[in-house]
């Protein structure tokens, strides 16, 4: 077994491409474990979180939204990303979001996983919760000026159809609907 | 319910921001729905495979790697990206990467599930792979020349483990360990 000193890449130099309002970009040259070079194209992304929440009667909550990057609108579990100042408290984001995307609230918050996304050329992070006591709130937090969303309620049975339809197909959507199948074989 | 098109966001103007080996970056100006603008930052990819393997004893395949945008070393389901010539056939991806990355050749390849990881901003996807009669290879295709690789075979028990230890922590490979909790589960 090699020690994690044997897999290292160190980096000999940076070329800063873009900076944005999500995303940077940057160029690494890295000098290989084995002395050779090579280049890693990463993206810094501040990270996000997802939200798996249910309402009185056991339906996941589900966003419709348009997704630019696969012009498409796709169904997805609430979610967003960290905004600066809750960089250290992701549960605050997934309280924020949920209210936000769906006007509902939760009591509580329990953390299921926190997964990178891209490993290979991003360090985004997505922190998943099951959101517990959830309730719809007379007057919700505004939604983001440039977001439409439409908010949905489904059976397991209507979101397992939707996987089959492709109208859920991102990770951590197909991460929600895995987890409720384990649930409701009492994992 | 809203139809598709009150979702939709036209792209207004294009910026290039970057054309590299893995990633391309743009920057689009859109037009929202309600008329007004905003900008999209986007990564595009050409999307990838992993591949969930099992060996004779009925444990998983694994392999440990250094990724550069997290500065540190995980533990993944094999998987790669689809290269020029793949792009119509991301099975042939997923027969190539596991055989490079393993030592070990699939009988069949039956394919689970395609997810986008980040839609927000990326248009990757990724394609899973469940390989059947999974067999060692005697001289298996070579691995990339800038990649360190390091094969496990891990059971259940210990994957989830590793999944507690953080060592497993990526969108793909949780995905592989709650596919094989199902499994286990008699989905």
């Amino acid at each position: 077994m090699l020690n994690n000193e044997q897999f290292e890449e160190k980096t000999i130099s940076r070329k800063e491409i873009y900076s944005g309002k999500i995303i940077d970009v940057a160029v690494d040259e890295v000098r290989l474990p084995d002395g050779g070079t090579s280049k890693r194209e990463l993206v810094f992304h501040p990270g996000g979180v997802g939200i798996i929440a249910f309402d009185e009667h056991d339906r996941l909550l589900l966003v419709k939204q348009f997704r630019k990057p696969l012009e498409k609108v796709i169904l997805e579990i609430p979610a967003g990303k960290i905004d600066p100042g809750e960089g250290k408290n992701p549960e605050m984001t997934a309280a924020r979001e949920l209210e936000e995307e769906t006007g509902y609230r939760a009591k509580s918050l329990s953390h299921l996983t926190s997964m990178y996304l891209s490993p290979g050329f991003a360090n985004e992070v997505l922190h998943i919760y099951h959101a517990q006591g959830v309730e719809k709130v007379e007057n919700p937090l505004a939604q983001d000026e440039d977001e439409v969303l439409e908010l949905y309620h489904l059976t397991l049975e209507e979101a397992q159809q939707a996987m089959k339809d492709q109208l859920i197909c991102d990770a951590k959507t197909i991460y929600a609907i895995q987890y409720w199948e384990l649930l409701t074989k009492g994992k």
